[in-house]
């Protein structure tokens, strides 16, 4: 087994150039990555130590590590493109064509991406997490007036960690709503949400993969039961058929999977992208 | 001002397009940019679908739509390329020098950075999800044995969608503390901290800022009240002083920077990245 250590070098977080390394890296096969990121590479003092370090690794493993950059200064671009190791510059590919079709020179300005030029953004993200976490798991506080989407589905589908991301990643309001079996007993969705029928969205599971998630939790209760958890996705699911509320399987899909299917199929926008 | 319409031409969630252009963009002042994300696009009949839309955009604006592509499939590409825009090819650009490098094949599967590669690192997403909600906020069902971090400042200091975003992004198991009056008349940590003292780090926040944020969630209450906010964050840096817990000011960083400086400083490990 081939093995390679990756260092992401930005001039700010670091998630740019994470994001887009790793998702190169999944593309290789058989090799080993140890991942490393240097974040706030912001002054000629800590580009050169970041040299030195690539360097080390370089002396130490004997083959060339990785680094990805997402470096917007000239200065520290230079220092760094010293370094012992193959260096991939995201800006500087992608800078100069976008330069010419807009007709804009480029700010180089550091770290704008994910940093805090823009506190309404900011303050959206977490309007929107804090919304999430006041209406999750149907709790007595609902605001469905404000919700864009409404996930429902049995305990462990799914839906907080969905309505978490959408929040932080999107600033999309999403609330949810567990179904259990007074729902299913009355074989309807609660009038509360009725009244949002078109925000609603259903997310379902392998009920084997389901009883395996709610064995760890609570091992050896009615919760964890086959049956019982059988029954509740089958129901669910008759549920979401019967007033043809849309829903996903969860079972082998990401949260960025399922996130995005959400969004795409229901059209709600996104109030800011990452 | 200038509009350009921008396209996140993806075949799976879109998250890396998403994340690339928008750092690009985020160097161009002076240009209003619409967005819009096209995921899984990963057939013929799909890709030639978005041409079509990214054609009709061309038409109405009279201004080319910039893609940004991180389409992994030859075939799909193809057919991208030639929609009447301006077409930046994510992995054609990078794949081949990493190739080289690695002596390895790209496995040109799509979907592969967001998607349900692993099993064990969704699971240990879900997992640290779970541990920021269940030890949220001071909760009794405390679990800081777990823990790799716990975030202690005053109430809307910004711990808990930090806690969450850290556990979302990179797996990271963080718990997160409020620091109330109580704490402030002992003037000292609790001991259930105290245990864990090198697991913690302090959140602290401009007192002006913090009054705005409080007054939106409760107005003309003592929790918003000017010397009251005033108090707790004095009181606050006074104990992470006394202590000798690190801390950092969140008035203007955004949860990225904050979650990138914890990390770096205290070298706790990302177990995944996005």
């Amino acid at each position: 087994m081939q093995h390679r250590t990756i260092f992401f070098v930005s001039d700010q977080t670091g998630v740019t150039a994470e994001t887009l390394g790793h998702s190169l890296l999944t593309q290789f096969d058989g090799v080993e990555f140890r991942q490393v990121t240097l974040p706030f590479i912001s002054t000629a003092q800590k580009a050169e130590e970041a040299v030195r370090r690539i360097d080390a690794t370089f002396e130490s493993e004997g083959v060339r590590p990785i680094i990805f950059s997402t470096l917007v200064q000239e200065e520290m671009r230079e220092i760094l493109k010293r370094a012992k190791g193959l260096f991939l510059d995201f800006f500087a590919v992608f800078l100069d064509p976008l330069e010419q079709e807009l007709g804009v020179k480029p700010s180089r300005a550091p770290g704008r991406a994910h940093g805090m030029m823009d506190l309404n953004s900011y303050t959206l993200r977490i309007d929107a997490t804090n919304f999430a976490l006041a209406n999750d798991d149907g709790a007595i506080t609902r605001d469905y007036d404000r919700a864009d989407l409404i996930l429902i589905g049995v305990s462990r589908s799914g839906k907080t960690p969905t309505c978490l991301y959408m929040a932080l990643q999107y600033a999309v309001f999403a609330a949810n709503y567990p179904l259990t079996d007074e729902d299913f007993e009355r074989n309807a969705l609660p009038p509360e949400l009725l009244k949002h029928k078109h925000k609603l969205y259903g997310l379902t599971i392998n009920p084997e993969r389901l009883q395996q998630i709610r064995a760890e939790r609570r091992p050896n209760s009615r919760y964890a039961a086959a049956d019982q958890v059988e029954f509740e996705v089958r129901a669910a699911e008759a549920l979401f058929r019967r007033y043809s509320v849309p829903y996903i399987d969860t079972t082998s899909r990401s949260i960025e999977e399922i996130a995005s299917q959400i969004l795409d199929e229901t059209g709600v926008e996104r109030r800011l992208r990452p």
